[in-house]
């Protein structure tokens, strides 16, 4: 199984702010995500930023897109994102715009779905059936607070979507303790986001995290 | 039953572009909303903009937020929103910290959920228990364009959530001989956006909706 990616989530309020997150430790980074929060704080240009910043890491527009797929698509890819998420609750017409959408920006452009625990597997075999490449397995930032552990049933959902054929990236407060529970899947990308950023020495937070994929992924 | 509302969604590509839609048309309009393509354009500048230059009507952020409800509702109430959208795929318990959010920046900031077809009506329950006081039924814009019209399943959602007591909203590409097929239920808003932007007399087009609305409901 290839080695995890590890990509960094920006979820600054600041174009700067990101910027200077990502610097701190963008040696071990693969991926960097000009977050949700970021994207609605600042608008398209934090992805212009990002994108001339690191012209050479991978670029994600987490815009979580519910609809009109092809005008967030044309302005996230415009602006320099390599893949760009949608939300799951966006009907399949959407996704299927945007797969075919995307090819017309170039082989390595992508569309990601993002997941919530709102979803059905009907939905996913319509994303798999229109061609959707990539989905992200997210456990809920407001869920982690109100004492919310990675379980089973995400690590049976996350490896059921890796055998379909999808390339899952996993994220949601991911720690250096949590990568091991996924170690006989083929993961695609961890995301790390607070745990990097807040780190006191987020070069070697990020270092870590990729002697940890080490371990069990080669 | 309550004239509904008209509200105009701007999903405009600049801030500028959007004032000038607007104005266009705010004679005839109750509530204007900063649509989601304008926020991922232009960043939350596009709100405090709007509210400044309207301040006298409802803004809605349709940040379709899916999670870290507390990090975007401070980010909208606190530049100048009055309504704002979840996505329906967002877990409740997203919702539940929006709801008693909003009431801490006052008694008419209020938050709606956004609902596509993918949604079940056990989640419809939790929002009720967790005291979301709207919701939006949505038509996808991306399904308009495959050719899905209103159908007796549209009109029969809508009614069924007004009858558990939310305050419903209806958008998707509204037409104003789209408005009789709503008139036996309670509707909070319509939104309309390109049949007011795109009209050669956008206050024109506004007011065949405001008198339209006063044949069904008074």
């Amino acid at each position: 199984m290839a080695l995890p990616l590890l990509q960094i989530a920006l979820d600054n309020l600041s174009i700067e702010d990101a910027i200077n997150s990502a610097k701190k430790a963008s040696k071990y980074i693969d991926v960097i995500e000009v977050g949700t929060i970021l994207l609605a704080s600042e608008g398209k240009k934090a992805i212009t930023e990002l994108k001339k910043t690191f012209p050479d890491k991978i670029i994600v527009a987490d815009g979580k897109i519910a609809d009109a797929g092809k005008v967030f698509g044309k302005m996230f890819f415009e602006n320099g994102a390599d893949f760009i998420t949608t939300i799951c609750a966006a009907e399949t017409a959407t996704m299927a715009d945007l797969v075919q959408f995307a090819k017309t920006y170039g082989p390595n452009k992508e569309i990601q779905v993002e997941m919530t625990n709102n979803f059905s597997w009907q939905q996913v075999q319509e994303w798999k059936q229109a061609g959707v490449p990539q989905v992200v397995w997210h456990r809920a930032r407001d869920a982690q607070a109100a004492g919310v552990k990675w379980g089973q049933k995400d690590i049976d959902t996350v490896a059921k979507l890796a055998k379909m054929g999808f390339k899952v990236t996993v994220t949601g407060g991911v720690e250096i303790e949590d990568i091991k529970l996924f170690k006989d899947i083929p993961i695609f990308i961890f995301i790390a986001g607070r745990s990097i950023r807040d780190a006191k020495n987020p070069e070697m937070a990020a270092k870590e995290f990729k002697d940890e994929f080490k371990k069990y992924w080669k």
